[in-house]
């Protein structure tokens, strides 16, 4: 395995934290890291971007298991499988084809299907095989085996990834039914040991502000309450209280642990507010130390760890939020990689479940004009906040800036007050939403009208925007969902002779090989958790059938993804 | 290295000639081949297709090189560099980062000089470093040290990449001078054994109908008068020529032979007559076996094989002409990985210099709807023509169907005349063109109108075509030219502990590397080649300072590409 360097001192400015030897100083520091980390990016982020988003094609998800002892006593071995870009190009073994069992283009449930199960499924399934009946995940029998597991997320934990190692459920939109199962409701009991992400709406209930769930179950109380048996001890919201726990348990977070740290998904990188939410990174860090501190001797662990809103970015055609969600994923990966290197028995396996966006560096802006060969990353790097972000303070500026009409002003003075909200909306759009968030100082008149129309649909202004800034950079996207090409494999083992077993990683290989490769490393037995869940099954279809709006007909042949 | 088999049932359907043990046979029944294979093809694309085009990101080019016995007397050492996208999946060993020294996104002459030089360079450069001093190539360091040498490709011979091997101009437009050094006529004087393509008319005088020189010399006269010393002996023009050339020689081609078959480019696969042009695949058995029979014992050859046209369908957004040439490519690399599996000491280097069109296999065809996954390989097996042909068709037809004007019918029956006319050129466009061509059946009214409108531009014509079926297919294209993501690298060696040498070539690398790992694996010194060329660096100057519509410092700096 040739291991290049040639992105290292790029990368290597991008994150100060090459040593975690002391987390507690490193805690303490992260906020002064955090306020000044911007303006370094920012610094290296021209030079950087060549690098970051020319190997940027699809990935987004990492796995870290840690092999129980069973074959060599006295030894614990661990894996990890991750998943994006950068860091990565010294670790590329192969690739990954991505298809489901009934799309050339697979979404993500599908995908981590693949990865869980070794199965291909159709789109939509979380952990359940083509006919709908739940198989074995590798989380589950790692944790059978008595190993720790961990799931490391940004989306909302419910969301498709984290729930094809956690959850069976026929369709990934039944978010409510997959947190009951992550809690340890439903036939093998609790099964996660450290839970980290946003999606605390899917555990409140429907009858409390903000929830999403279809009933009025309370999940946090429920996974907390001594009467169950699901043995959840903590739990942390925001990021102080993250800290604290640590501080306060050895420097090394207690298990089980359940971090939920936003309502829905987690804030994009470039938006995430340090007082409120810990980094991917962080979080990464965090759950590996303390899976291996808390795991007995040749215990193991399965973590998996997802930078899963690179793809969100992707999928709002944003490359401004998609390389600053990869620019973390790249220090996860670094945290992740020293790991690897200073823990024996130990693998990372990186990829994704598919590309997104069909992202290309590189763009004819004019089909009439051959283009240029040419693309501008400095572009991307004056640009400071998502379009998500934008999107939202451009919808609320309009609601709450309404045009004056003859009614509003009883026809006094109206053309000079229809003047003054004309100029303060132009203003806003170009002050604070193009010039401030996004760097862009030309926009068109064109571009003004298309933003400054208060009847264009939120989704709309997130493409425009989007687009906006990546006609700039020249930039192409083919859509804002997915698409068939193969994605990256990276992977890693400890210097210890695991880097014979990657020599059946390395070259081209169905997604479902990927799944197949993590049983075969930690010796699990997925067919006997299967035939657990499936003793259940009559049970189990029957609470699906029930569960509000879905229909198990219509999700096993619906083409839904995300 | 992990080998796997999912694609080749399919591809294997595809190329009826696993064994080349008895090529005469094979040749005499090529005939019949080419007669029954579209129909053969067309069954199985559909599923062939699936896993095809999954591959294909950008690779066209092959590398064949066979190792000098410098190193190990009584053995001659082979090495085959190849470059596109689908037999290979079994041989997947990593990715090729492919900037260009003034550009993120690479022309395909400083791809080319990347590898045949080891160097980055500009865009357009031939063969030349950044500041437009020649560098030697990888070509001319085998041929220094006594190896046979061949170029086989698809496009003009003059073409960027294989004139990055065998010639050294500022510009890649620079062909009339590139055709000149390949004849012979340079410091270094004749360097290729072997040379099989299109690009006739830079050959020929441009006092001769067709021809595209800038001057009036007659190269192929030059290249085997007697009187000059280039050694020239073969020529071959059609591909009936080729084979007598054939048979009259032991069942080898005799060396040094040219091989011009068309005037510009070869055609599209799809398009070629077999009566008047060979394949890629048979060109490559061709130039393989003869390259082998003709070599002393341990002299060892450097081949260069291009599927050049790959690109080119790309650059047309033509999904049909691409895919068919990605398939000929694959039956290529099947045809050079039988040689390299029985030669020792050979290894085959498959890669790209860049990606084009940024294609992908996913679209989202109203921005305005979330797409549904999936594309329809189905809807490309049902076209039979490249939308070039087709797009050459239309022009004519509209240049020799003008509408009656009242000058034309004299005023007589003007309205029935207009209206006949109408109807046939609506006849052509949804028989000829749409259906028989395209096998489109529903084109819309819109559709009709744009491709009926006489003063339409060709090149409008082509991009039209080539979305009408993506966008049926659900493909996206984000260019008609190049982008700047990370190709696939692709490489075997021979069974004789050549793998332990591919460990080098594993894992991400910059283009140069591959150029470097073939400097190494042949013992080639570039330097000494280069000191020869920059010792006649005046004359060489001062011939391209002269060269027609060219001036040095303008194309030094100039972002071109193709």
């Amino acid at each position: 395995m040739v291991r290049r360097q040639a992105s290292a001192p790029l990368l290597a400015n991008e994150d100060p934290r090459d040593s975690f030897d002391d987390q507690e100083r490193e805690l303490l520091q992260q906020e002064a890291h955090n306020q000044t980390k911007r303006e370094r990016r920012r610094l290296c982020l021209c030079l950087g971007l060549a690098i970051v988003l020319a190997s940027t094609a699809a990935i987004t998800t990492i796995y870290l298991l840690t092999k129980k002892s069973s074959l060599l006593p006295g030894r614990s071995r661990n894996v990890i499988m991750m998943g994006t870009q950068t860091w990565l190009d010294e670790i590329l073994v192969g690739a990954s084809r991505t298809r489901s069992s009934n799309s050339l283009v697979t979404d993500s449930a599908a995908g981590a299907t693949a990865f869980s199960c070794a199965k291909k499924s159709f789109n939509a399934a979380i952990a359940v095989d083509p006919n709908g009946i739940p198989c074995g995940t590798v989380l589950e029998s790692a944790k059978q085996l008595g190993m720790l597991t961990g799931l490391v997320v940004t989306s909302r934990v419910t969301h498709a990834t984290p729930a094809a190692f956690s959850a069976h459920v026929v369709h990934r939109d039944m978010e409510s039914e997959i947190a009951v199962q992550q809690i340890g409701d439903y036939e093998l009991g609790r099964q996660v040991d450290l839970m980290l992400g946003g999606g605390r709406c899917f555990f409140l209930p429907n009858t409390t502000e903000g929830s999403c769930r279809t009933d009025d179950r309370n999940l946090i109380e429920e996974a907390f309450n001594k009467h169950n048996d699901y043995g959840w001890k903590y739990l942390v919201q925001i990021r102080a209280e993250f800290r604290d726990l640590i501080k306060e348990h050895d420097k090394l977070l207690p298990l089980p642990v359940l971090g939920l740290f936003h309502s829905s998904h987690m804030n994009f990188e470039i938006d995430r507010n340090p007082e409120l939410e810990p980094s991917l990174s962080e979080m990464a860090h965090v759950a590996l130390k303390s899976l291996k501190g808390r795991a007995d001797s040749g215990q193991g662990f399965f973590l998996m760890i997802e930078g899963s809103r690179i793809d969100m970015g992707a999928h709002n055609n944003d490359p401004v939020a998609h390389v600053h969600e990869i620019l973390e994923y790249h220090r996860t990966i670094k945290v992740v990689r020293d790991f690897v290197k200073k823990n024996p028995d130990t693998i990372m396996i990186s990829t994704s479940d598919h590309e997104t966006g069909g992202f290309t560096l590189g763009l004819q802006p004019d089909p009439a004009t051959y283009p240029d060969y040419l693309w501008r990353p400095e572009v991307i790097a004056q640009a400071k906040v998502s379009t998500e972000i934008l999107t939202s303070q451009l919808v609320a500026f309009h609601a709450a800036n309404p045009a004056p009409t003859a009614k509003t002003t009883g026809g006094h003075d109206q053309s000079q007050q229809q003047e003054a909200h004309r100029r303060r909306v132009q203003n806003f759009i170009r002050k604070d939403v193009l010039e401030h968030g996004l760097g862009i100082k030309d926009a068109s008149d064109d571009e003004m009208a298309f933003l400054a129309n208060p009847l264009t649909i939120p989704n709309d202004l997130l493409r425009f925007l989007g687009h906006a800034i990546s006609r700039r950079a020249n930039l192409g996207w083919t859509t804002m969902g997915h698409t068939g090409v193969d994605v990256n494999l990276y992977a890693e083992s400890s210097p210890d002779g695991g880097e014979r077993i990657l020599e059946g990683l390395m070259g081209n290989h169905e997604n479902t090989d990927i799944g197949d490769f993590m049983v075969s490393f930690l010796d699990l037995d997925l067919s006997s958790i299967t035939e657990r869940l499936v003793s259940s099954a009559d049970k189990w279809f029957k609470r699906q059938r029930d569960f509000a709006g879905f229909s198990t007909k219509h999700s096993l042949h619906e083409e839904t993804g995300h």
